[in-house]
């Protein structure tokens, strides 16, 4: 029994102990439950804790970069900018003392005319005396008169106040014909002079005056031959060589009838088919014509030799007989193809004279434009007096031809073309001494087919630019003395943008976007708003570029804040003397991923472009669309062309997205408003984007990158091409899948705003009316524009880009009749413009690294294209 | 028991039917294997019978494509091929009459020069009397005669034979100056008149001759003026405006003396450093120098104002007295940096005097070149009688300042500079009328950076090209009579290809290489051996591109068989009238994959490209280099310049590929072989490979593609880039992961042919005598080249090129020592080029579908790229 007490005892002992420890247990495990808690507490802590350190790091970063970014820019703003040119005018008092001359015919305009009146920033001030005054010798033409006034009244430069006037301009003609070719003018010399002395700012001298002679008919006289017209500059069509002054007087064209103009193709738009058909259809293309050369043309029965001729040689006769031999051979020979002479006009017809030296013109217009428009070369013969420079039947000839697309082949290198100052006719006529008439066709047969139809091209450059219209010519004449003055034009006018106001709400929670530049290296340094330099090359424009300036599209007539042509740094330049605006990469070390995103390098100064947004009752989108643009780098400005009738409600807010968001209320709703060159855009890159276009911050970095390499080029991402019909021979518009590309759809794309002048004010009319008539087709027109421009293709960029929103509202763009209509545009388009100038591409723009394998310590450009 | 004995009986039976049906299932088994083998046996014929039946409809097609192919080839070759231009010469007793003149003063090209000795065909024969003659009344300088002598005797132009020739050369100068500045001629004008008129090819009245007054002294005379000197053109500095005969005569510049000539660089090839530095360190950068605006001179002493000046206004001491106090201005203005103006020279200083109208020289050649060189522009007055249209002191300012990249500043309009006729001087200077003096700094500061490299550029060309050297002044007033008589110059000489004969082997197995045409799309057309065009722009260089010529790099001294600037046909013109060699894809409706794979298409007419490979030692390398090539389309010859001293083995057989390969041992071992002219390459493309790069078949298809979008750029594969290092400020080269490269290397790379011709004949021979002593740097010096000339980046295509064959011998160029010795070339390259001419670029490009998702039944554009 002791031993059972003892058992129990032990039993309760054991008990007791066990009591024990269990609470010890368990107190053991809530202490380690506990302390659990705790360690995980903590590790989250941490792991917060180094976030938040690692975030502010990156901070700390992005402000260095910032403050860096500033420190630049503020340097750069220290340098004044340029700006358009300011006026600076002659005072009115200001009259040097330049000695009379009496030996007018050896004017120069280093020896006669006052350059104090015309400061370079004076904008060239043009006073026009009133046609037809009380006591004028000269009873201008109603047809001039009516072409004058047209001309001046849309013209810049004409100012009022003559006591501020750099030029005053004489209209002296063109006084009707009362006499028949080559009669004596009837308005004798002294009459001229003494009237010319008596003009209200002739100045004892006439210095600064121009005297201008238009011509309209064939047999327009030279009344001003003979006249002592001081200081005065000559400018007419019909010059004798003994009277023209070299770099001073100027060759005129004819001054043509409206019904052939350019002006009158706007009022064409409702019935353009027919007009444009009959204007410009095989102008370009074939090459060859059915005859090879032409020439309609009857000797004057009027004609003898006369006495007072180039003194230097008599008349040559013998000329004209070799000239019809070779003729008659030429006309055999059928290996160059046929030659179409005619030397006697076909009876019945109207025979036009001019000078009894010269060749009768043949027939009606029309029916000189018929042979012409079948001609691949034009034969020129200029006068039998070689003393005649340029005459106004000559004039008719060389716009004729020019007019049709025949390529002007001028036997005489004796003669002055109009505005050769600075015309380079070489490269639209082909220019002989008589003498090579015999090696005619075989000089002509060596012309290969592509610089046939570029001579062709350059020839209706001229035509459309210089020669095809009264205000052309005048203006022309007026760009000619502005031109030798060294004054730059006037700027070209900025469409004014009709600002809605509007409220703008914050972007509360930072949406990264995929292809973010945030997300994938880091932040780049975020710039302030920049505009692009403007007005950088007023006077280079006038100096070293003024050939250029008026031998290439769009002319001289105006002046351009910036160009895509502007001549590039040499890149050591960018490190020693002209660092000033460049961003090179890695310092100039180069670099990959993060120090790639951090510089835009290159070889062009640092910039910034504007996005261009269309819009048309779709808010919702739109504002998706704004909404993810929020921390893109380079972004300037965000516009917003409302197309909708309807302004924007007052209570509609905008995303704050960082720029400044800019909602313009076009006139009109019109496709064209997209390509508007609105005085908001302050910079060369504009990226044209649609409402439901979604790119993704990448993409368009790298476009932005890729344009800055082809400033001149339409840069963007959905491409398509022009198909011909080998069937029924025209073109089709197509967006299949395919190895080769002419157009790049400017709903995503790079384009410089110089090109949106000249869509808007150069390209001809008719297609914009297209444009609006089909409320279609106008990112076509800007391809064939650009490519009309520079002969080269678009370029299209990646091929990752993600265009229409899903689920968005379907747009226009997507319906069958849509695509159909693009059909007709292209070939619309084609007859326009003269020819397809359109420009295959097989190739794609990659960034550098993509889909090439890294080392594992390597970053690429851009992490997903 | 009988029943045990049924039982066995039974059990017998059993094992009886066991043993039958055993026997049956195994004859069952093996027949079924017997059938079994026979249908697999038959399987397999069927398998081999349907490959053969695919392969013979392949070839099938293939005829049909190939019989197409040579259906259009053959069309074309029946059009006449244009070749060099044949000759055709004057004969003798040709002798056109024309009317004696008295009135030479007059005389104009249409009116004295007779055109029937210079067809446009006779490649324009010149003859030159011989110097200082008998009954010469000039006895020319030593200096001219030596001049003279070496000029001519390098000339391709000159002729023998003056039976035949278009031009007479008469040298009439430089005499002795025998007397002071403005001192009467000491030769009577009768004597030189009558002299003249004896000349053995006077004819009477000297039609076709160039009397040539060459100057090397600033105090040259005017022997010719008021002589009679009938129908020939004069060439001298010295011209009056009285005596000067636009169209007619030639202004031409000093004579520069030889030590600071192009002509001696050759020889400096040793020193090249010290030398070079000298002439063009810091030539284009800074483009702003120390002094903004430079002028150094002193009045003469013996000034006085001459009655016989311009007669329109007298000599005007009044500009001079305006000039001086506005360059007091201009010294105090410190907004547009330092203006270096001094009028008095430094007193014990030389002066050179000229004529006593204008400034005279201050100091030493030297001591003014210092000056210069250290000037963003240069100040050249010309003389205040402005009768004077060019003196040899001008002449020597205009020199000095293009000389040293100070860009000239010419204060008078009334002016003629050298071969203006054909130069554009207003690229390269700055033209103003004296009266604009007082707004010169205006404009200079508003000429942008990069315009100012410009114009110093367009100088060192200038400079360069028609005035450095004697020969160069001789070549240039020869070129500027030929291309005013619009006869092309000679064609450029090709290197003479010392062919190495030797035997092939066929490839017996046919390797199908990866990336294979053949192995993506089936087999596309192969084509005869065809060459590009050649020789189709002779006429056009001389009439519409004469003026480009002139002004654009290399000049007018050679006619090209093709460069890479030809005009594009638009595409419409390939359809109409100029199918001629175009393939357009899919007959024009465009496609991928296989349709894509069978042309050409893009806008130039379909061609063929030539593989030049340079290989040293290494013949097994390049052997299986040559067989992969077999059955690559559009490949016209392989050309394998073998660069070891001893040619290749009488025993070396060569795989037969299809095209020719053609071995060509040149005279030494040198890298710039690689870029020679060779006569053998008749094609404008040129793939350039390394005998151990390991090219795909559709890389080089692609790549192919990608040059004739970009003819005039290079285009391959491995990208290069050229780094700043801003620590020490020079150039390195750099091989890294880089998202912008400046260089493609030539070890893979397509080139126009015309390139190797500016390489070998145009670039400064200093560049190839670095490329041979490094053995390096040759691919350096190509994209220098390219780059300098186009202003444009290369192109890189692809990233999948696998450039070194793994295993293959090492090359020179993995070695450190080389890639070191790859910086040192850059740093010198600048040196000589005077800037950094290579041009950035961030993009790459791919095939158009290259990693596009496709819809199952599209192909792609090429399989891999």
């Amino acid at each position: 029994p002791l031993s059972r007490l003892t058992d129990l005892k032990h039993i309760d002992e054991l008990k007791r102990i066990k009591r024990s420890i269990s609470t010890e247990l368990r107190e053991l495990e809530s202490r380690r439950n506990h302390i659990q808690d705790d360690i995980s507490l903590q590790q989250g802590r941490y792991i917060a804790l180094e976030q938040s350190v690692k975030k502010a790091e990156g901070e700390v970063q992005f402000l260095k970069s910032r403050i860096q970014q500033l420190k630049t820019e503020q340097k750069e703003v220290e340098k004044p900018k340029l700006a358009a040119p300011a006026r600076l005018l002659a005072s009115e008092d200001l009259n040097v003392d330049l000695t009379p001359t009496s030996l007018h015919y050896k004017c120069q305009m280093h020896s006669c005319f006052d350059y104090s009146r015309c400061s370079l920033t004076s904008q060239f001030p043009v006073y026009v005396y009133p046609l037809n005054t009380d006591n004028s010798p000269f009873d201008v033409t109603s047809f001039v008169q009516e072409a004058i006034r047209i001309s001046f009244s849309t013209n810049r430069y004409i100012t009022n106040d003559p006591s501020t006037a750099c030029l005053y301009v004489v209209v002296v003609g063109e006084v009707e014909a009362s006499a028949g070719v080559d009669s004596k003018p009837v308005i004798s010399p002294d009459a001229i002079s003494s009237w010319l002395r008596s003009l209200a700012y002739w100045r004892g001298d006439g210095r600064n005056h121009l005297l201008v002679y238009f011509s309209h008919q064939t047999t327009t006289q030279n009344p001003l031959k003979g006249v002592d017209t001081g200081r005065a500059i000559v400018g007419q069509t019909n010059f004798e060589a003994s009277q023209f002054r070299m770099g001073f007087d100027a060759v005129l064209p004819n001054l043509p009838s409206f019904k052939t103009s350019k002006l009158m193709k706007v009022t064409f738009i409702n019935a353009i088919d027919k007009i444009i058909i009959f204007l410009f259809e095989n102008y370009y293309v074939p090459a060859l014509r059915d005859y090879a050369l032409s020439f309609q043309g009857q000797w004057p029965s009027n004609y003898h030799a006369e006495a007072d001729g180039d003194a230097a040689l008599p008349p040559d006769s013998e000329f004209h007989q070799i000239l019809l031999e070779n003729m008659n051979l030429m006309r055999e020979s059928v290996i160059h193809g046929n030659f179409m002479l005619q030397v006697q006009c076909q009876e019945e017809r109207i025979v036009t004279p001019g000078f009894s030296s010269e060749w009768s013109l043949c027939g009606s217009e029309g029916d000189r434009l018929a042979v012409l428009s079948r001609s691949t070369f034009a034969l020129i013969l200029p006068a039998e007096d070689r003393n005649l420079l340029f005459t106004p039947l000559f004039s008719t000839r060389l716009i004729e031809a020019l007019q049709s697309g025949a390529i002007p082949v001028l036997l005489g290198t004796h003669t002055r073309l109009p505005f050769s100052e600075f015309i380079s006719w070489e490269k639209a006529a082909i220019i002989l001494p008589q003498a090579r008439v015999t090696e005619l066709p075989f000089l002509l047969s060596n012309i290969p087919h592509a610089e046939i139809i570029s001579m062709r091209r350059q020839g209706r450059f001229l035509y459309d630019t210089y020669l095809s219209t009264p205000p052309q010519v005048v203006e022309s004449t007026l760009a000619l003395l502005r031109t030798r003055l060294q004054i730059p034009a006037l700027p070209v006018e900025d469409v004014p943008s009709n600002v809605i106001p509007h409220r703008s709400y914050p972007v509360v929670e930072h949406v990264v976007s995929p292809g973010d530049a945030q997300s994938e290296f880091g932040i780049p340094p975020i710039e302030e708003s920049t505009s692009s330099p403007q007005f950088t090359r007023n006077y280079t424009s006038v100096t070293l570029d003024s050939r250029d300036t008026w031998n290439n599209i769009p002319g001289p007539f105006n002046l351009y804040p910036f160009t895509p042509k502007d001549r590039l740094l040499p890149s050591d330049a960018q490190f020693i003397g002209s660092s000033n605006g460049f961003r090179p990469i890695g310092g100039g070390e180069g670099g990959t991923g993060k120090v790639y995103q951090e510089s835009l390098g290159g070889n062009s100064p640092w910039e910034q472009f504007t996005m261009v947004m269309l819009t048309y009752k779709r808010e919702e989108v739109l504002l998706q669309a704004v909404e993810r643009l929020i921390g893109l780098p380079h972004l300037n400005k965000i516009i917003v062309v409302w197309n909708s009738p309807e302004p924007p409600g007052a209570e509609l807010r905008w995303p704050d997205v960082g720029v400044k968001v800019v909602v313009i209320h076009p006139e009109k709703n019109s496709l064209n408003n997209r390509f508007l060159p609105w005085s908001e855009i302050n910079t060369e890159a504009v990226l044209s984007i649609d409402d439901d276009a979604h790119l993704r911050h990448d993409e368009i970095l790298f476009g932005f990158r890729v344009w800055r390499e082809s400033r001149h080029r339409v840069v963007g991402f959905p491409g398509r091409f022009h198909a011909w019909d080998p069937r029924h021979g025209g073109w089709s518009y197509n967006s299949n899948h395919t190895c080769e590309l002419s157009m790049v759809l400017t709903g995503a794309a790079f384009l410089h705003k110089y090109y949106l002048y000249l869509y808007s004010n150069w390209m001809p009319p008719a297609v914009r009316a297209i444009v609006d008539q089909h409320m279609n087709c106008e990112d076509i027109a800007m391809n064939f524009l650009v490519s009309h421009v520079t002969r080269q293709s678009p370029v299209k960029v990646t091929s990752r880009w993600t265009f229409r929103c899903p689920g968005c509202p379907v747009a226009l763009s997507q319906s069958q009749e849509h695509f159909d209509e693009r059909h007709l545009c292209i070939n619309a388009f084609v007859k326009i413009f003269g020819y397809m100038p359109l420009v295959y591409t097989q190739l794609r723009v990659d960034s550098i690294l993509f889909k090439t394998r890294l080392p594992h310590d390597k970053q690429k450009c851009f992490k997903f294209i």
